[in-house]
């Protein structure tokens, strides 16, 4: 039978824009739309917006242990770790993630040398996707990037697992403006997108099926991607050529 | 209860060297890695090395239709589909995947289109990884590029779905060659690794889990992912914002 | 005094398109753009749309002597590098440069051992600049490869080299379609971007300036950059650290 | 005839290093190696590490402007026009360059509105290259994005403008380490790369040889690429297709 209740699930968004706030990110317009939908189907929600807390510069888990005298990194990880989904919202910047995704990217590859009580790395079992928005360019580029980040640490990726949305070529509106070079839009930039509502819909609804398909599964197994294991010396049905 | 029987599975590796048969492939003695546990493993195996097939260029599913006299691909597509787990092998070239990679990629892509019986594109449900390998720089980078073109399609991707090898910086030899520059190497290149032996006994691993996986849940369910059903104006708990 | 003479020039567009001639190439026809411009300067023009020639795939500078029957890539390379300029078109499939556009910088990478008589690799002098098309997502990130590439085997890439068009996000028309969708377009599709004009303008303006410029200097003198020197034993002011 | 006095010249290394002063930085250690020959070849030299530095998050060319207490860029940035050549360091995290070298490219870019007095972006004229140093994989794409970025603002790139090192795949020693894993290396890691020790070289007088013959040229003739003239309607030679 198809399980349809997501209602164990929790998910947490990343920001990544470079904007504090109360600033308008056009990246957190896009984002309420997938949590909009989150929230509906029952799943518990937490959203970080980064660059609004003082995470520190570095690859350690803890910078202050290296010489930085804040990085609210740890409490932030913890609310990370926590959740079984991971969705890093970013803006496009010259056709890249925004620096403020790249130091998140860093930080947590800082923790992949953390392991779960079945020895594997400790993001495993847990789900990844992202949502992009510029005014023109990169939204794939950036998601090679920011996708790999995920699986390479550990986060499963489901079919479809980002989203976005771009202007035409040239300069132009961002994601949710409502004017542009003082004109007035008819609606807000992109909001009218079929392909946009159509893709943070289908992100959405596939981060949260693997998540409640892995979750259902306690996890993989680890056999065969235990870390402790291999370190160990179990080598399972692998043969050194 | 975990289920470690995975003799219900296929996987198919597709080589994208360079070089046609019977030329030595370094990326395919990498994939004999992969391959020698998957068949301990007792999965069904299918390989197939691109190039010495006449696969046309071009993003229909038969280019035949399209003014190419011969096209392989309809019938390799049949092997991949039917496959629950497609590994992309590739070497770099310049930083980059192999034009022969990115003629799969495009191939694939062709087939898009195609929905499976719940109206979802047709490779969700099916997981992809990929196999990398040079004498110097690029595996992640290429991995980039092909897990990212993976789940765009709808596969879905494990935890570190790429596994690798590349040389010292500069010329030297490639994965599994015996000499270098007229000097007989002591092992051949890469196979002591211990990183490239555990990475790519991970991902087979990891691919294989959540094959089994996903097969015993019979896929993604199609609530909020059926492409079918948008076009006929369901959308679930999506609100336009 | 500045220089605004180009007539001594000669430039090539390489069209790496999947679609074989006679059928319509949007990045053809953004190429007529910058070939416009040149035209009108007295520039000597060629142009090979490569997926109409037999090139082999490899890394050998003939791919005859490993075992293809057939390789136009000899002769097409004497035109390449017959010219002072080299500007690479392609289209985007799934955010990537083209599979043809791929094997290009393959074939390119394939002659960098060849030298000219300073001992410097052959595309030294050269400059290089790409125009790219695509419906949606990626002039950016193609242009990353395509101009790492150029300057990797020695050509000179001078500001804004790359130029491109891309339509909004999702799917619609590509570069200079009339109709889309079975509806008729008022102008064909980027025809009146202003920024797509302007890069095209600034790039094929850049590229002569930077072509004329290293002509007139004889190219790049050999001290500290020739490999026959180095190899030979020569480290100008190199020191081992 | 040829030129071979640099000594007119002026260069600038941004070392992009996650790393604050004191701690060593292998990039930094790299840039060293660049460095020795520019000083003996009488170029005058200025470095910055940027991380050690108060530069705010943005794209605003001041963000003291946008609500930022401190942003110590608007004086960097005197010293980084200030200089004929530009080269970035940076270390690899997970394949892609540093956050702060992604913050770098925000903050140059977030200066493309400026003009020089014959109307063009601030930076024709300049010459730009990257140094790049990782334990294991991705010069290569990390030199993609940045010198796309260099070109993008309107710095020239000469053939061979990256240089790099990269050890063995896998967890290893990084350039410039005098031991690894408790154990003394016989040479510090990198110092004996011929490829390194190469491609630093010619990367380093290839940014000589094209920042003089650009600087004896003063610059690039406007003619073609003004974005002021173009915003006032001049076109040159294009036609609009």
């Amino acid at each position: 039978m198809e399980n349809l209740d997501f209602s164990l699930l929790s998910a947490i968004y990343v920001n990544c824009t470079l904007k504090k706030s109360p600033e308008n990110s056009h990246t957190g317009s896009l984002i309420e739309v997938s949590k909009a939908i989150m929230i509906k189907e029952k799943v518990r929600i937490d959203e970080i917006r980064l660059i609004d807390h003082e995470v520190a510069t570095g690859v350690y888990p803890d910078m202050t242990e290296h010489g930085w005298e804040i990085d609210e990194w740890p409490s932030l990880f913890k609310r990370i770790i926590e959740a079984d989904i991971l969705i890093i919202g970013t803006p496009i910047w010259l056709g890249e993630k925004s620096s403020v995704a790249q130091k998140l990217i860093e930080r947590l590859y800082a923790m992949s040398a953390k392991m779960n009580d079945k020895g594997q790395y400790i993001f495993y079992g847990k789900v990844g996707g992202c949502i992009i928005t510029g005014n023109e360019d990169g939204v794939k580029h950036c998601a090679m990037g920011l996708l790999y980040a995920l699986q390479h640490v550990g986060y499963s990726v489901p079919p479809q697992a980002d989203c976005g949305w771009l202007g035409q070529v040239g300069p132009g509106p961002s994601y949710g403006d409502k004017e542009w070079s003082g004109k007035k839009l008819q609606t807000p930039a992109g909001f009218e997108s079929d392909f946009t509502n159509r893709n943070s819909t289908f992100m959405t609804y596939n981060l949260l099926h693997l998540a409640a398909i892995l979750k259902a599964n306690n996890g993989y197994p680890s056999y065969g991607n235990s870390r402790k294991e291999w370190d160990d010396g179990e080598r399972w049905k692998f043969e050194k050529p």
